[in-house]
């Protein structure tokens, strides 16, 4: 357990957008976290609470350049960056001792063809790439804790493979080639930069699916579920926009075969994630809103077996994207990283309405 | 062809829900009809254009008590009704020549047990269920231009089946026992009722999906879907609730039969719909958005295969609910059993933005 | 009136934003307009129905450059376009007979001063300029039918000069120092160009107010009701923006002269706008809703005298701001200036729900 | 201070609202609270976390029967109810020297004559209101601190009070026959039960005023700043309804008297709220937006002199209307009454975007 008088030395990188602003409202409040440092070159000089006028009167801290940082002396480093920028300052950090955790695709994708596939650039350190854990603290929660990098993982992938999980091991209850995750997340999982795209006026009072011919984040969730399942699983996601800020809410489609028919499919989840804090198994029949975790870390799970299908199973799975499928995540993986109570700092209960 | 003198009498049962603001907006601009009569015992009295302000200037009725409207001088009476309200009057209008478009299910299903089970009371004219035909104009127009009676069918149906139906005629080309459709639906579609589940502060900013353990929607579907294929289809049919007041996008995951993967379903989707004014087949790999059809009676579809999974074919559909999927299509039936053209008075170009 | 086999050559310049689809959703149902051409220099070549889709099947034109449009061709050109692009074209298109209709600023403001000020670029043609007449048909009919170049007026001037105009002529009732507007917008407003601020996730669930200091619609605002009262007014204008796509409510705060008091002033507007199709007076005491005219060209007023001030007056203006706002508004500037009905192609009936 | 290891005993009645629930959030996480009991006959038995699902793992109460509660051995309870059950409870728990906080009105109003016109039921206790105090602890805190009965003030009054409050005193600085409060709430302050006019179709994508004939705020607004500034002042009052769950924000209107107008008034507020933790006066010029204090209990004003009225102060305020405009206000009284920290268990950050 980390020593009560010597609070975590924590940097940001990036910060100027939602996942970033997220980071500074949970870690501000972090009973043994000191926020160190925030860099922006753009906006070097700003306080972050002009740009962020919620974090009044409890972030004093102003955005710097990376140079006046002294990032090496933090403890911990969050990239909330764009693909690519983790990944060509992690050496020098893990150098001077500094551990990561990267927000972004950097170190997600062990397959370094696919990353550069979906990301439109050359992996720029293979090697650590090679030791960073996929930060899911519910599969791989011992890698986390002793991770000097964590890759932290997409929004959909967290629904997606948490969704799952418990039907592939030990042995795959479902028909693993044909896996449909028909998801839907709000406008803010498209981040803060400008764009037509995500206006007000083009995405209020309406819906779409997007990414159907492809999206970054379906080798994120095959990869993950390939691992799981000990062999290469059939995916088809559809991601979709829902006009709201945040939230996203994954309706999961799979088959179950003949043996698995008969199982109390309810035990095994509740039992699955019986010590998990941030994992809520709801009762048989529940439909879960996203409402009831916004602002909060918690995931929370419905089984669904429709009426005159014996073999079909629908798993529903909501989540705040910017927490649990982000930013709380991210502070989760800390937590381990420093031996410290999982749950710390992120108790916050879901705002409703 | 109607006589251009002698305009259609209109006759609208309800009418103070959505379904009937928006049959007033189309009637009352159509040019071959004449409104002549709008029931409702509750609000016998009111101007109607005090309810719903958007018609001020427009239309000049009240609304009167089902004892004073002389709906059996109507050529047509709207039921824009709950269910069960059709049914009970439909012979007596029958009797005296009036031919009766029911936006409600009254007679959208054949099977009266089926109804019943759903509906939760007994079908009240069986006699007259089996005479009326099903207002899907792009499957039904002939059976509809001689119809005395019509049931209007549901919003997802519409979606659903215009969806599938190219693949269903005159031969499958899909696995017939495995159709997902995962549909996604505008407030609206739960209708004008004082409820708590619909308030703004109980749906907005949020998203779910409702009704998985069965919906009345998913009899009618499968019922229309077996008629087109000829033997009975599996069918799981989720919906959600999207926090915009109008829109539907239905999202129709469908397993290609081996013989069908190497054929141009484009051009099958394209060549089925061309003479039809009112479902649009875009482009291969476009994404629609439910704005795109807002306020119009335009259905549109487009086709996806995902990559790396050459037997599976995603159906996107989306309209709007109140029109393409409720009073639009009333007109639309009202058109073809009055030997209209089809479009008359469905020219409305959908709002965007 | 015109000859019915020859229809009106429209031109659009710009077209890319909401004021440019709002034109193209109404011309190209209007019944005396062709549509000839839609210029946008980085747009050439893409049909517009592929940026707009809800324009499928109604559109068939491509954006071109404007040296293909052969705009001098036309008989009115509209100009949906970024303040200062009319001026520079205004001279050309005049001298081949063309008329005009800008939706921006560049023939508002007849103090070239002020404009300057406001919209930090010299006014490029003051002597076009000084023959432009200021859109408003309600106001200045007589002056738009010969005019060759119509300034279409901003979208709070139209609610805020018509929701006054009746008291200030042909003496003033209130208090002309002592004006105030607290008005609301929809976030069209801003346009469909990219930026943070108007990111659906920046503004959606928030409400604000904006331009307090300083907005370019205050001394337009100002100079009509100067105009109209014959002396300099003391206006307090502050907009807001509402988390909605369209819409536009102004609520404003006018103190009654004594000999105002016991005026039926219900009556006085009534009687003032008793033969506009476009100015609805609502009963006395009505709360408008900004969807009581969403998608028309109608404006609706309602009048209320707070209980306990005697002297005070509150007026309530609602509009859709893309339409009585701008594009409905040009179009029936374009009517009166091709001396056709004033309403034609104009009498869609407000969207509701 | 009240002793750390005896936490105080709270029970609610009422609390199947939003203002309930969100009480419930607050107060199951304040370190000092021991929530004892939650009465709603309609809902006795049910699990508060199966109503609220948002609160599963954090409160584990179910409601019970009043007669159950035994909320006579409570140190405080708050009234989440309609008007007028509050009066009817309160003399038989201060028999029993539980202490009462009432979110509803029925201790706001000290004249009853006002009461009962505006809430249409006779006075129950006229003797206990006297005794009761209006819990604005920024105006009010000492005598909050020794009160047995707490009025929680309205949300509007909250916004309109504490803006005007630095103006009123010692000395008036404003002309107080001319107040103009043009104020806009979102829609969760219409509560949480079940209507037409507050549907998600009526109100989404939409705007309005509402009450503007009179609403209940505002003999409360005045009967406030009547004390404040010690004689009668003249007050126009209009609510509007914004298509936002949550969020308050009021623009006032006020004339500078001579004297006032060269002073600092922006370092007037500044100190008048300097040592308050919920107050923030934003510097000068600022546009508070209602998500700067979204889901927490701050209220944020920003000063306006709009340019070319000297003698014109506009004055915008935002809280979270549920929060700092309701049960957040209440925890901010229960911990004064009870001897706490002001600001114990209120520190959460406001949630953006």
């Amino acid at each position: 357990m980390q020593n009560a008088d010597k609070k975590i030395k924590v940097g940001i990188v990036g910060g100027t957008g939602y996942t970033g602003v997220e980071l500074l409202r949970l870690l501000s409040q972090h009973p043994q976290v000191s926020l160190t440092a925030i860099t922006s070159r753009k906006e070097a000089g700003l306080a972050v609470a002009e740009m962020f006028p919620n974090l009044r009167g409890h972030v004093d801290l102003a955005f710097t350049t990376p140079e006046e940082a002294a990032l090496n002396t933090c403890d911990v480093v969050f990239f909330a960056t764009p693909h690519g920028v983790a990944m060509a300052q992690a050496k020098a950090l893990l150098d001077d001792g500094v551990r990561i955790i990267d927000l972004a695709a950097d170190f997600r994708l062990q397959d370094t063809k696919v990353f550069e596939q979906w990301y439109n650039m050359p992996h720029g350190c293979p090697d650590i790439l090679r030791e960073a854990v996929y930060g899911l603290p519910e599969i791989n929660r011992q890698a986390v804790a002793k991770a000097r990098v964590v890759g932290n993982p997409g929004c959909y992938p967290t629904t997606i493979v948490l969704g799952l999980a418990p039907l592939l091991q030990p042995q795959s209850l479902i028909d693993l080639s044909d896996i449909i995750a028909d998801a839907k997340s709000g406008v803010s999982g498209a981040g803060r930069k400008a764009g037509v795209g995500t206006l007000f006026s083009e995405v209020s009072d309406s819906f779409k699916a997007y990414g159907v011919a492809g999206h970054r984040h379906h080798p994120e969730i095959k990869a993950q579920l390939d691992l799981l399942a000990g062999e290469s699983v059939g995916l088809t996601f559809v991601p979709h926009l829902v006009p709201m800020v945040r939230g996203m809410l994954s309706t999961i489609y799979v088959k179950l075969l003949p043996h698995a028919k008969d199982q109390d499919l309810q035990a095994l989840y509740e039992t699955f994630y019986q010590n998990e804090t941030f994992v809520d198994v709801m009762p048989a029949g529940s439909q879960p809103e996203t409402r009831f975790v916004r602002a909060s870390n918690q995931l929370r799970l419905a089984l669904h077996r429709p009426p005159g299908h014996a073999d079909r199973l629908i798993i529903l799975a909501v989540q705040d994207n910017l927490i649990k499928g982000a930013s709380g995540q991210a502070v989760q993986n800390m937590n381990l990283m420093f031996d410290l109570p999982e749950g710390l700092g992120l108790s916050q209960i879901a705002v409703l309405p």
